[in-house]
């Protein structure tokens, strides 16, 4: 049994940029040479989140409006220090979830055909950091 | 330490269908022979969601009364290839959440008196599939 | 590698109480010896959340009243046994999650600046629980 851990650097461009981060926490996983396991990938900011969704710009648009529909930024918020759009980056992100488990098998990422992990940038442009955790063997 | 994985098939009936796979993943957890550490379920889907919840059929109407008013199937999406329960189920599926972790203590999955462990289908009558991970001694 | 259990108990006062137990986290821990790893911390209760966030007043009272708006507590539920601030926290917990994982390293929970850990009461003041587990070497 080992542990590894490493943390990725995510470049985003403006509000919801959905980052595909697959290939580097495959990367990772690769790295930590662990074959069986899980591995886990935590965003260390509060106002993004971190899902499993399909590479399909046209689902991406409807989460976005969903998101706008659910929180939208047109709205009164007492957090207001920074503006709207971060007040509801916060929301936004406890109700995606800012982490997600992926189970590894033979030294690959488990997901579904249509799964991808995408880092989604719900404030504006940053220079974002996730970590992830491989436990296995 | 140890580490041990399984997938488990989920066969659903219909949309909204909850199955209840607690036992499935407390078999899972007796046969790893771990005792103590905890367990991880991780759908491999985009359009179904696991959940910590009572098996109670009234609290399962009122999610689904719940989703349904968030997400509602009656709308315009864009991702509509395959139709509107499966652009939904998209959306719903990232509200929940696809994966849940338990805690694993002398051989038992640790839950509350009225936790259960949830497969909810947000699409279609499927066979979908459940990977079920535990790591502990 | 080793793996560390511990359940740490959380009193809530009233509907809404955020609890903050990044320290009492952070204790399990420092008590596990692990360096570097993942803990977790789970939730044995359906009436209650566990999430990350800013530990800001404001962004609370913008997160309940997000909540009130998504899932009222004045409209109709057929889980209506024990009321409706009963119905409403089964919905809420499972918006947004019953448990969080948090990297470790050195000892540390790898937190970003503004991310606390907060236990949130959904139903009304009881005496909760949650499960920390730690895993790593």
């Amino acid at each position: 049994m080992a542990v590894f851990q490493k943390t990725v650097e995510v470049k985003t461009g403006k509000l919801y940029d959905f980052v595909n981060i697959t290939s580097a926490v495959q990367r990772a996983v690769e790295e930590s040479k662990i074959k069986n396991g899980i591995a886990f990938v935590n965003s260390v900011h509060n106002t993004a989140a971190v899902i499993i969704q399909e590479a399909d710009a046209t689902i991406h648009k409807d989460l976005i409006a969903t998101l706008e529909r659910l929180v939208p930024i047109d709205a009164d918020y007492n957090h207001d220090y920074e503006g709207n759009v971060n007040a509801t980056a916060h929301l936004k992100s406890n109700l995606l979830g800012s982490s997600v488990s992926v189970p590894v098998e033979n030294g690959k990422l488990v997901l579904g055909t249509w799964q991808q992990l995408f880092f989604i940038e719900l404030f504006e442009a940053r220079r974002r950091r996730v970590v992830v955790t491989v436990v296995g063997e």
